[in-house]
């Protein structure tokens, strides 16, 4: 067999031939277009740009932006203009995404290049071929994902590939493992931290803004970073922000745990698991919400803010995320798989998921229900309460010196006795007290039902609330962005509803939205109601 | 069981207040935004717009734009902008693509509104989990990407489902018809039109130029609309149009065809299997080539552009599409069941792809070695030759009156009296005739053998060519924009080569192209010689 070898390096005759002046004309000038590209790399050459003519660049190459100096390269995706307003053929032009990469100013000399495809996309082919990817494939992924090197269809690609029965619940651990391990992790130097953690999909479902302060009254470590709203009309950071400040700083949220045992913040700020945020971004328009992906992004999130204690809560419903008792044992054994593995104490609870919690949705209005809650007032909702004792027993119960099947009473009592309204009174006040208004928008419209045809019915019965329906519907008035907007729902599944009478009543504080919520339940009430 | 009846339409009180005062506030001046966006609809829309802050929308949205017409709505993905320069905040803007279709001046009144995915976004689902889709679904989500109501995740999302193991033979009939059936077709009013596609990756298999004046000659039809290189150093109709004018309008094509019953033109004009198009600027970033999508695409073309008779190459080689002889009859298996399905008489060969075909690489160079053959000329490159003759015998035995096993006779005849010499001259002159020119770009540079280290061995032979490398070599170049650059191997597979020989020579005719592809020649030079 004869000795192979690779003839490189050739002899280049004159290879100082390739003098400076060559390279010089390679140059392009850094240009700010201050275009939000959400999550992607993308940088913009001029049609008429010599490097477009001559090195065969075309709209979606992959680039890579040197800047002269050791950095490694930038990878971003290519766009091409024909407006030499928008750019001149000697600049390149860098959405703010990579702008703020990048971190020089604007007519700074650049060179670029075609860039190789991420290495690590080998292994995205290879999990569309149906392969299963190990620990270290998992986390080549997510580091090229992290430093921008995926374009949007790269990530796309990946998602799909992980997609139902792709993926494995190994896999599920390694890809958790690989997305905590590309982020920063908070460390609260205690043994048991506890957290909570709704699949979501129920409207006014603010659970945890009574959990924190049951939990915290009774002496345990909940500090709780939540989200603001993305698709729902109102985060639990957007409602607990009604009452008080949520954007703080890691400091001061030590001193607010350190003193308070718990907190109620937003979590945007940390850089936990940015992986899941950047797959997030495309996974939604997408609506793409599978299992092994729900679970690493939820669990990476929690283990990266430091908790060692978690409650999953999983409500099932007709128009909940998981719809059967069994999808949601399978999640529930899924989540239970990674959370060991990852050495997370893991519980699962599977509740009600039929219809919105609470009758406000939408911040202001959500935050009036957990406050009438913690004050014990008689026109509390009583299934947000009876849902919150409930899973603040499964938490407390974390706790070793708490006896199985206590921790209700124990959860009940610390609410009855007034010492979870009290702890949330000093929670508020240790992250910054707000000039709560819960005073709802100021147009309102009852929605009411119409069921007569021949008017001889004179009543009927709610048989089930559109949880997504609903929600759209609070969404269109203005929340989460007007706090003071959303739904209030007057009657709620098994009550009994004359002709006429009000279902729910839409708050808003701008006339535009107000006639769009108003035309969207005009369409579509999303109520159910049995003759 | 009670009787379930959907509560709508509610009752509105005063439904009039939605005025028209409200709804005016919704317009927005419509923009163009000179950003070629590649197959995607764009529209930007500025952070302080009123709508962006009431409405939720947000970067990656889904959008629909009406101009108040009863036309049916755009559908576009949302950009956000930061700059005033760019786009007010009560302007919509649109990037090219979306621009066109609107076909409204700038400053037209527009409303935008959510937009729901598109309706056969269920059918990705299905098939992403696993489910096999009907003809149908492939036609809804073909009728759907056609009408530019897929994002570009959208569009990877459906390539990832399809991909690999995912999809039946009988999927790729539906995709294949569903992809014709969204486009137009060509009739050319004859009962046998034959074509012959490569399915590609070798470097100047320019056997097409040579197979169309063999058939023609022999008086058989052989429209052969070809594309322009995308990823390769050059396609038919670049290396042709060194030749003759290959942007012909259909009544011309239609002209040269009754004539010399051949012609070589562009097909992009053609809205030839557009699904096909728009998939492909998502395949390629992506490298993805999966063999349902390839097959569904070449055969979509072929039926769409008129042929009833289809020669297949596939060539098989460690750096071809194909890399075993296995993966090629498997592949050839599936293009002779989907090309039974749909009606067409398809023959598939598996050729030798170690190594490009012919000796120049890049239009003119490429062109060269085509007229050489045709001339017969001494120098002219055999291998080229040889396969050439190999495949017009195959397709002349498509004509029933050609006798099993005399194709590759009858097409040698055709070529040594020069027949096809004199075809291929009728049809440049039909198409219209360039002043040709093959004279190879000013700047060359010879790449030689560096193998000896000991200074004992003196020559070696050839073990392989990447074509892969040697294609990219050629395009730095500047092949296929500068008809004239490329790439002219002096050695192939099996040549002895002494130390210091020079195995290619690069040619360009611009300095900085040329630095590059010298400094990747450098880098790797694409051979492997064994000693």
């Amino acid at each position: 067999m004869p000795d192979i070898v690779k003839s490189n390096p050739p002899i280049i005759k004159n290879a100082n031939e390739i003098t400076n002046e060559n390279i010089e004309k390679k140059k392009l000038k850094l240009r700010r277009v201050a275009i939000d590209t959400y999550k992607e790399n993308v940088v913009f050459l001029h049609r008429e740009c010599d490097l477009y003519r001559s090195e065969g660049f075309q709209a979606l190459n992959k680039v890579e932006i040197r800047d002269g100096a050791d950095k490694p390269p930038l990878i971003a995706v290519l766009n091409i203009v024909d407006d030499c307003d928008l750019l001149e053929p000697q600049e390149l032009g860098l959405s703010e995404q990579i702008f703020q990469q990048m971190d020089m100013p604007e007519g700074t000399d650049v060179t670029i290049n075609h860039a190789s495809p991420p290495a690590s996309l080998r292994h995205v082919h290879k999990k569309i071929a149906g392969h299963r990817l190990d620990d270290a494939a998992y986390l080549a992924i997510c580091k090229d994902i992290v430093e921008n090197r995926y374009s949007k269809i790269e990530i796309a690609a990946f998602l799909v590939g992980c997609a139902e029965s792709g993926m494995e619940r190994e896999e599920m651990y390694s890809l958790t493992q690989a997305m905590v391990a590309t982020g920063e992790t908070l460390n609260w130097g205690e043994s048991l931290v506890v957290d909570k953690h709704c699949i979501g999909g129920i409207p006014g479902n603010r659970t945890t803004m009574l959990l924190v302060p049951i939990i915290a009254a009774h002496g345990m470590f909940m500090p709780k970073t939540s989200s603001r709203a993305i698709t729902s009309p109102a985060g639990t950071a957007d409602t607990m922000e009604v009452l008080a400040k949520v954007d703080l700083n890691p400091d001061k949220l030590r001193e607010v745990l350190k003193k308070e045992h718990a907190f109620i913040a937003w979590g945007g700020n940390a850089r936990l698991s940015p992986v899941d945020d950047i797959l997030i971004a495309v996974e939604r328009p997408l609506s793409m919400d599978s299992p092994g992906q729900m679970i690493a992004s939820i669990l990476s999130k929690k283990v990266a803010a430091g908790s060692t204690h978690l409650l999953i809560d999983i409500p099932i419903g007709d128009t909940a995320k998981v719809r059967s008792q069994s999808e949601a044992v399978k999640l529930r054994k899924l989540f239970e798989y990674v959370g060991d593995r990852i050495g997370l104490h893991l519980e699962v609870v599977i509740t009600d998921g039929r219809q919105p919690i609470g009758r406000g949705i939408g911040p202001a209005l959500e935050a009036r229900d957990v406050m009438k809650v913690l004050q014990n007032s008689p026109d509390a909702p009583l299934d947000l309460r009876e849902k919150a004792l409930q899973l603040a027993g499964r938490i407390l119960e974390f706790d070793p010196d708490v006896r199985g099947g206590q921790g209700y009473h124990l959860a009940r009592d610390l609410l009855d006795s007034g010492r979870a309204l009290n702890k949330m009174k000093q929670i508020i006040q240790a992250q910054g007290e707000h000039d709560a208004n819960f005073e709802p928008g100021k147009l309102q419209r009852d929605i009411c039902a119409e069921f007569t045809q021949s008017g001889q019915e004179k009543s009927a019965v709610v048989e089930a609330i559109d949880n997504f329906q609903i929600a759209q519907i609070a969404r269109l008035a203005g929340a989460p962005m007007d706090k003071q907007a959303g739904v209030y729902l007057h009657k709620k599944v098994g009550d009994k509803v004359n002709q006429g009478e009000a279902l729910y009543t839409i708050y808003a504080e701008f006339p535009s939205d107000f006639d769009f919520a108003i035309a969207a339940a005009n369409k579509n009430n999303a109520y159910t109601l049995s003759i």
